[in-house]
């Protein structure tokens, strides 16, 4: 018997309990590189006779030698003797050897083995997951092997994995065919194989045919990323420290934790665009925490990081994200990550790019009735520079043509599809308006090719356009060069020249994919305002200079506002610290430089810590109601640090730096640390001055031993809440 | 001074504090329907006299009325009268109607006013947040107005919103223009105004010129979803209830939820992608938790839902996503979604979907060395049925030819581009094989062309593909037709027919963007299995017929293997309940049946709530090697409520229901919940039986009050632990 009765579902009052894959898939999903089933050391056949198997007479593996030493044949022919690790490392696409001792001599018609290579839970053959080589004939997988020698009890096999397979760490095994079942080696630890990218392959997808770029997108692990403005470029010198001890296993780390599925990792489209996901904490508790604050309390400020090794082993370590970084951080992890893999790639600037959230192709900057800059009504920014990281690879996703270098960008920037990354987008695809293509083509489109629009607001709150700069954004893209300490302009990877036939063509391309952009065609102004780049370190004070044309056959007035602000690099305002209102005259097609005197005093109190003074000046011309805009960025230059190098450069000596660093300023410089790392030299390390008073200097001597020969650099950073970016360097060559 | 020591940078031992916008960007994004900011409600001019300002002869504002209820212009003409809101609800592109009360008659040549829509926080013009409207003139921004009427004091202004704004709830205010600066009506609820999506507009994105499909895909509430097995169709009623009260707010909920850019809410492709992902709990805390383990305690089973409405509500009011779901859930809330915003779109059913979470086009069935299905490791699964959405509109994003309809798909799928979400995908795209075209159109195409493998697996662990099906999968897709209760095959919307030339191309193309499929040609088989259709009410013995053919000239024997299991509806294996091997043996050119009886005893304990039964058959034929495979799905039918109706059909006439529900088996059934609502004149309704025992039959009369016109549908469920998928329903016309 039952009664009807008011029923109360029960409602979700707290987070729902987790629910099982069951029902829904046959297995959870393979998506850590840790295997965890254990394989069958013994996999009967059918009938089994009683009591134990006589296994005596069929072949047994009494030793299994990977030839994993630096010096062996494998590291050295598979460019991978630079890492640091005791395991096998090889590439893809690419024969490597192992010796196998039996307890007899093989004999091929008779004995049948197999060496079996394992990733991940749940392996399967045809996921890729479980790859058995066999010494010859006919029954060849997807990996081949054959017997190279064979003398007395030990055979020498070689093994070339498919040029597509997983990247990663698999587990090895040899199995023995007996007629009862198949007899199979422990897990061990030494037998692990690593397996890696390789551009040295026609078959990989990765492959890089230049060896000058191979070499320095794989290889090289001394970074230098470019920063300040694309008239003023500043370095910063990155050990990215792909070879490092640990590193490699960190980069595999950041896979499982993204729980991306182990079938998915030998495809370097997918690899490169969950790592972009995954360098940053958003969404995913990635790798680092953005935080262009100024308060880097809590962690360590982006300014003051060398290198990749200690973000990536200490994320590794405390799977926790690190703090903190900004887009240089971002990126020159990345790019270890990429590197350590064996995906070439590089770290590349923009200098002047839009941060464009709408995904239209404008930045606005609102001025109001008399020609100002409507500070609270600009909400655009257009970030100083940029860096995010090309990698290279083919796109069989996509319509030929657009293999190559790709963007791919780690930094979290607003709206990149709904979650924090971006890319990889072929640059091929940007630089012809294929915007449609995945993945962001459209988002790095805008980044480099955004108009800034001046709007006029009116009384009542609608805005038009007076003024629209198609030149300003996407100015200059960096990158290292190849095999050199050099810069190279990859500009026109990404853009057709200013003012060509073709880079119009491309902007209409773009527009028809939905990128709008202000169409209004204004009259071409006759009075032309430019401000002339400038150099200046901290400290000093200089003059900004207004140079003004007057074009017509007419004299002109111009009302002028001059508005000096401090801005992060992300080109948002921290303070303004001048505001002039100098009243211009000019005769008939005049030209005329106005001069605007900055002092250190005013500017001093306001700096943040890349210290970037942004200058708009905006005015109306009197006779004619145009309105002329010039903007200009000066990075300051920052004080440096002296690095100086002792001792007899040869790998294994023991060797000695001296850093210098005197406190140039009128004022104390508090909790200061200091860092220093060097590829293939010296490991990071960090000290911490309590205090360093005005004029004081600092002194700190390390001893170092070189792991490598080969060219080098020692890297040096100084930093503290008052005094951020400072950075010292020496180049030294290690002799074998 | 200071003495160097050795530096112990904090590290993050617990998750770091959160790091607000500053020094990134000017302000946060916004990304809520909510207007944080205070409009002012005096904007001030530069100088102002001494004293409150004399306004008292400029305009002032009495009343506004916004002509918001169903019976008036507004909703009538914009097709939002049945919306169940007190608020005014128009779609963009489409003039609406104010009527404006002043203090004195409006002077056009003196007065100067504007109607200001704003949505969010931080209104902008330029961004499409802040829209003032002008009633004529040359000062038109891209929301026109113009004045249709002016009598006594009462303006009545037309209004027509951009086709491409943002949809969502804005503030509505009336500003008039001083001398002195801008004087505004406060923010008040009742002036309140949701713009949609406008598919009667040839200017919107989502324009759909056919008034059937129109109608049905934008006002049907009352809704159809296919499952079952393609040749053996069932019916799933569902009251999507995009008018019911509150609706509209929930999904506006939704998106803010999502911290989806306000600016970003008038692009249908983004609202689409945004809300695939927002539907699941997955990632970001969306409306429904999935769950397909048989164990519903803390929540409500997936198949007792009867409608969207409480769902939806639930989730709005809770903020917490809802217990539980499976696909046609998903489905269903995210068509209520679509339809409530004006987006038309409609649920459809692919009957064998594959679920291929490597993005190849295989799904892998592994017999071992005899021909018997291994289970252990075969791990890709078949659903017997997937239900998705599509959605229509244009995609500018592309190139021309891919707009019309786009399949989406909210359930959860395991590697949707690493977030569970999936779409807009051109089905115009996957039809021709273009599948480099964002979004996932590669995921959607190889749910309906992966072919299905079966291999066999040596001793060795490799395997061989011995049999390819290519037309298992996709085998069938439908939808509801519009305006009719019959279903729609669409089929030919994603697939050429089977074995066409036109098929043959586009699965090459596919495969040159990387799908890889087996392609082993396979020698024709010379004898044929079949298993025909079977119709199985629940409680019923049965026979399954095995239907062989030998093709050959020469007498065959076949080595037969009948596994029959339970299933979930995602092909996943429950348990086995059978499992024989016959041995069959063919005359030359002999068809010959071979019947199996299949006995309730042995299936019934292990049924799971679809009860489903899948029967694999596989076989060797003694004479060539040759492996015949075949497979079923037998979709039991479950007994039904019997609902009847009684009373005058009369909108506001009340009227009654009755349930009737008689326990067939020979079991109790316990903790028995029963729903009930229509469309249109009952909303959900639930009722708890704490146990029918066997043969019990039990009723339930309910009251209720049609609110409008039209046909409809009374829809009822009973769920319990041991009897799932229970439905019954009645059709009615409601007389106005």
């Amino acid at each position: 018997m039952s009664d009807p009765e008011s029923a109360t579902i029960p409602e979700p009052s707290t987070r729902p309990p987790p629910v099982s894959h069951r029902g829904r898939s046959a297995a959870p999903v393979a998506n850590s590189n840790s295997a965890d089933d254990e394989v069958l050391e013994f996999e009967p056949f059918g009938l089994m006779p009683r009591g134990p198997p006589p296994l005596a007479e069929f072949l047994d593996v009494w030793d299994v030698n990977m030839l994993r030493r630096s010096d062996e044949v494998n590291k050295q022919r598979h460019h991978t003797h630079l890492y640091a690790s005791d395991s096998l490392i090889v590439r893809r696409g690419q024969e490597f050897q192992v010796k196998i001792t039996f307890n007899r001599a093989y004999k091929p018609d008779d004995d049948k083995f197999a060496v079996e290579f394992v990733i991940g839970s749940s392996p399967q053959f045809s996921k890729g997951t479980y790859m058995p080589v066999f010494p010859g004939g006919d029954r060849q997988g997807t990996w081949t092997g054959r017997v190279l020698d064979s003398a007395d009890n030990v055979v020498t096999m070689g093994v070339t994995p498919a040029p597509d397979c997983i990247v990663g760490k698999y587990s090895m095994f040899v199995a023995v065919v007996t007629p009862y079942g198949i007899r199979r080696t422990r897990r061990e630890e030494s037998r692990n194989l690593y397996v890696l990218f390789n551009p040295w392959v026609s078959g990989d997808a990765v492959f890089l045919e230049d060896e000058a770029e191979r070499k320095e997108c794989i290889l090289e692990e001394d970074g230098i990323i470019y920063h300040g403005s694309f008239d003023d470029v500043s370095e910063r010198l990155w050990n990215y420290g792909q070879f490092d001890y640990g590193v490699l296993d960190a980069c595999l780390y950041i896979m499982d934790r993204s729980e991306m599925p182990i079938t998915n990792r030998g495809d370097a489209i997918k690899v490169a665009r969950k790592a972009s996901a995954m360098m940053n904490s958003r969404d995913d508790d990635g790798v680092l925490v953005g935080n262009w604050s100024g308060d880097y309390t809590y962690g360590v400020s982006p300014t003051s990081w060398t290198g990749s090794t200690e973000i990536l082993l200490n994320y590794s370590g405390s799977r926790m994200p690190v703090c903190y970084a900004q887009c240089w951080v971002y990126a020159a992890v990345f790019n270890t990550f990429l590197r350590c893999l064996g995906i070439p790639s590089r770290v590349v600037t923009n200098f002047y790019s839009a941060h464009d959230n709408d995904g239209n192709l404008k930045t606005d900057i609102i001025l109001d009735e008399v020609g100002r800059v409507d500070r609270a009504r600009t909400r655009d920014s257009i970030w100083n520079y940029h860096c995010w990281n090309e990698c290279f690879m083919t796109r069989p996703d996509l319509p030929a043509g657009f293999g190559g270098w790709q963007a791919v960008d780690a930094t979290p920037q607003e709206t990149s599809d709904g979650m924090y990354r971006c890319g990889p987008a072929s640059v091929q695809a940007i630089k012809h308006g294929q915007i449609c293509y995945p993945f962001d083509a459209a988002f790095v489109f805008a980044e480099v090719n955004s108009d800034v629009v001046f709007y006029s607001r009116s009384r009542d709150g609608t805005l038009t356009p007076v003024r629209v700069n198609t030149s300003h954004v996407g100015r200059t893209m960096l990158t290292k060069a190849a095999g050199s300490r050099d810069s190279r302009d990859i500009t026109d990877h990404y853009k057709f020249p200013e003012g060509s036939e073709e880079e119009r063509t491309v902007l209409e391309k773009a527009e028809e994919f939905g990128c709008n952009r202000e169409s209004v065609v204004l009259a071409e102004a006759d009075v032309v305002l430019e401000l002339p780049p400038l150099e200046v370190r901290v400290g000093e004070d200089f003059d900004l200079t207004l140079q003004l044309s007057n074009r017509s056959e007419k004299p002109r007035v111009i009302n002028g506002y001059v508005s000096g602000t401090v801005v992060y690099y992300t080109g948002v305002t921290s303070s303004e610290f001048l505001f002039k209102t100098p009243r211009m005259t000019l005769d008939p097609m005049q030209t005329k430089k106005e001069v605007v005197p900055i002092l250190y005093k005013d500017y001093q109190k306001h700096l943040v810590e890349q210290s970037n003074l942004h200058f708009i000046v905006t005015g109306k011309v009197k006779e004619t109601g145009q309105i002329v805009t010039a903007m200009r960025v000066v990075a300051l230059r920052n004080p440096e640090i002296i690095v100086q190098v002792s001792g007899l450069a040869r790998v294994s000596e023991e060797m000695m730096v001296l850093l210098e660093f005197t406190n140039p300023f009128s004022f104390s410089l508090e909790d200061v640390y200091v860092r220093m790392e060097g590829p293939g030299v010296m490991l990071p390390k960090k000290k911490l001055y309590s205090l360093i008073t005005a004029g004081q200097s600092i002194t700190w001597t390390e001893r170092f031993t070189p792991r490598r020969a080969g060219p080098t650099t020692l890297i040096a950073s100084l930093d503290c809440a008052a005094l951020r970016q400072v950075y010292g360097q020496a180049q030294l060559t290690i002799q074998p």
